[in-house]
């Protein structure tokens, strides 16, 4: 049975949306369960909707949750008695195996540090994700938790995100850096240090400097970056697929005669959005912290809430922190 | 008459992409010349494809070009006979209206400083593009000229930009800063400092932070950034659209029965990739110089040679730098 502490509170379409999602995940996957802390005036709902569902679900009490705009100061001093913390509680209590949380992502990454630590020899824990390409996902890193990084940093989490990968069975995972070029020279200082840093330290599996336009060919595992571009660059890829894709479909109804063949180019649209949708992809993990903490997008819907549900419960069946630690410290050591 | 300077050397696919983009341009417009600076032994080859638009193509003699891994340095010290330092030295003459090169990026920047100079008040000319959106299209800079930049310089990109629509008519342009959050204490110190010095200077025109999720609204005008954010926003976005593309088309092809209606959807296809091919936006062009110099993709075929081509007459005949530098001085002054 694995666990799944969720903290429902703080999304843009409110807590039901959460309920849904781990309706539909408990509806799937007979061995999960859920633990949803809430603040007593949304039990009612909650039971409501997980109905059936109410053997494997455990409503806790809390207080007043994390603020979309609580500074990561305001979230430490003021909300222990949230339900992002008291996720975190249960996790490092051993009573859940894992969090996701659709709250403050500076909150979470301040309230998971202060409840669960950060691994051994990790400096600053990052946001990491897996984008859809070509070929294989890509697991791209940070993604807003550390703005600026030294070239030492940007090496923990290429050691991070190939302990990713050999905690799940890869052993040689390539992992490149996002540049502007990919020869020597190309960069700002930190990349350019950094880049000199993989080549020594991850040898064979750094794959080099990597380009914006070459990001999903599919031939990588991981692409490292500064918390500044890789969020630029996650969130230009999900605004323009977005466009893509309600383009393609506005254009293929506005088209007479296609608009009687609906049905089939309505199947070809949904397979494009399965392959390419970041939604499918789960949310962003915090890697480098010592538990199993997952982040979904604030403004998910049911369907994005419930992916992210069933990635972590996948990455908890194949990984886990403690694993991963075990391989960075092989890498490192 | 418009007389564009063409340096043709450098791109992946050979000088013959340039000659027959050059064809077609003056095959559709009968008031544009050019002018191709080329190594002896590619006047025949020239000659032959622009046939009979020879009345209005002057080959002119040159001599070895600027190879695509020369420093910028190196371009400055040994390039000064080459095609592209011959272009931008017609343009300082007076004989070319403006010049539109395939080669090096970082060689054009500094050999056009050396021949053209910066406008009056601009230190760190850069590299705009607009890139297609949901409305009208969005100028984007840097794109890799500065890959750091002090918030200062930030806001004199600021300025080139509303110069730039200024120039061109539009009196109200919106121009934001991207950024990984809207509210004023997201991103980098830089980026922090920037956005008062936006607030400030810029009053009615600034449009805030825009993140990379809302770059393709359409609402905006232009987005400000340094260099190395701008170069991996953009070739994500040439990256990502051309996947996107390619995986709509064989989709569709892939289902039997809807290939049956092939003609149907090709055409809508097309018109998708009109709408968003960044080719049709005419590669980047160097503002802040005290010149009209632009630079398509070193990988751009003759199709996209063509689009650049055409996108610089019409900037020719809308605005050239003179009169951006006269709204540069107003905004600024």
């Amino acid at each position: 049975m694995v666990t799944i502490a969720v903290d429902a509170m703080g999304g843009d379409l409110g807590p039901r949306v959460a309920f849904r999602a781990c309706r539909a995940l408990m509806k799937n996957d007979p061995d999960v369960e859920v633990i949803l802390p809430l603040e007593e005036s949304l039990h009612a709902a909650a039971r409501k909707i997980l109905g059936k569902y109410q053997p494997r679900t455990r409503l806790v009490s809390c207080g007043e949750h994390v603020r979309m705009d609580d500074t990561p100061r305001k979230a430490l001093k003021e909300r222990s008695d949230s339900s992002m913390s008291v996720c975190l509680a249960l996790h490092a209590s051993g009573e859940a195996d894992g969090v996701l949380s659709i709250g403050n992502t500076g909150a979470l990454l301040v309230l998971a540090r202060k409840h669960l630590g950060a691994l051994h020899g990790v400096d600053r824990p990052a946001l990491a994700t897996q984008l859809p390409t070509k070929g294989r996902p890509l697991l791209m890193m940070d993604l807003g938790a550390n703005i600026c990084m030294t070239s030492e940093q940007l090496l923990q989490l290429g050691f991070l995100a190939a302990a990713w990968y050999r905690a799940g069975g890869n052993e040689q995972p390539r992992v490149a850096l996002l540049n502007i070029g990919t020869e020597p020279g190309k960069g700002t200082d930190t990349i350019k240090a950094a880049g000199a840093l993989f080549d020594d330290q991850l040898g064979s599996l750094y794959a080099g400097f990597r380009e914006g336009d070459r990001l999903f060919d599919g031939d990588l595992d991981a692409v490292i970056c500064d918390g500044y571009s890789g969020n630029i660059t996650l969130k230009t890829t999900e605004g323009l697929i977005e466009w893509l894709l309600d383009m393609m479909g506005s254009e293929l109804r506005s088209s007479l005669a296609l608009r009687w063949f609906y049905p089939l180019w309505k199947a070809t649209m949904r397979r494009i959005d399965r392959q390419v949708s970041p939604a499918r992809h789960g949310g962003a993990m915090l890697l480098g912290i010592a538990g199993n903490v997952a982040k979904t997008h604030g403004k998910s819907d049911e369907r994005s809430f419930r992916y992210a549900l069933e990635y972590m419960v996948r990455q908890l069946r194949t990984r886990d922190y403690q694993s991963m630690e075990a391989e960075f410290l092989k890498i490192t050591g």
